[in-house]
């Protein structure tokens, strides 16, 4: 698996249907089936988008999700560590120590600071999160935005609003064991 | 597991002992046990340093290995991708193309270019890369060898030229099948 995951490509691309505030307050599922990938996959991202504060959700039969605050102040990186958690690049096994001419009894030296290595790869990955923090939810939108047509946005909107309505009109749940 | 894995973290650490050309030629094994650390997990990773021209192996019994090129043309990246390959750090399910409103028909302009997310997550795989690039492993030994007292790599040139020369009075292996 990729050190960043399917859930972070899932849940940047149901935020992105969120940006537009016209949109509703559409559902995990409408977003799942909006763009064709897995319900109970997409239910599983959202609350972890929740608890970071990059959405909030509302309750209710028409209530859903919305943006918790401006598309120009989620950043990529935001979003992976929301559902990834801080996930390191490098998991340093530290064996410096185990040096035989150390004869099992390492020096103060041998195991003080950062290993070098490490820091090699702890500045690696400083200079990824780093490029992830610069990009933003607005500049992803944005580029899609000039790529589609003026038709395609109204679409979308068109179909979660119908999909939001008809989850209004439909039959309230019967609770569990009533037939 | 995480990106960079511990092949790599193991690879740079055998590596390190390489810089002194005064240490000889050890073997994967030598090398393995001078760090207290797997010799079949070593003697794994030294075959594809070598097809990556880093290292180069010299046949005989006191065959093993040395650096194939000066340890400033050694960067981190090359021993990445060298006991890697060239890993993406985010795999692109390119789900553009499934958005329900298209109805099983995605206009050109829905799949048009690279993805602006998989675009985002490619600028961060390239920040880290060049962050890799810069560090060599000249660099690390260097930090190495600030820390460490004088006399250390007269132990360790000590410890495995003894090893060198161990092999050498060796009795010769039986040929397989000859009790």
């Amino acid at each position: 698996m990729a050190h960043i995951t399917n859930s972070v490509e899932y849940g940047i691309h149901c935020l992105l249907w969120l940006v537009d505030p016209a949109s509703g307050q559409p559902s995990s599922r409408d977003l799942a089936e909006l763009q064709g990938i897995s319900p109970s996959f997409v239910a599983k991202i959202f609350p972890k988008l929740e608890k970071a504060g990059i959405v909030q959700a509302a309750a209710g039969v028409r209530g859903g999700y919305r943006l918790a605050r401006l598309p120009t102040d989620i950043s990529v990186l935001d979003i992976v560590d929301a559902i990834e958690g801080h996930k390191p690049l490098f998991d340093c096994q530290e064996i410096r120590d185990r040096c035989a001419v150390f004869e099992n009894d390492a020096p103060g030296w041998a195991t003080a600071g950062v290993c070098a290595i490490h820091a090699a790869m702890l500045r690696a990955e400083q200079a990824m999160r780093e490029s992830l923090a610069r990009e933003t939810l607005a500049e992803i939108a944005a580029v899609v935005e000039r790529k589609a047509p003026k038709s395609f946005p109204v679409e979308v909107r068109g179909w979660l609003n119908e999909r939001t309505k008809g989850r209004a009109t439909r039959p309230p749940m019967k609770p569990p064991g009533i037939p």
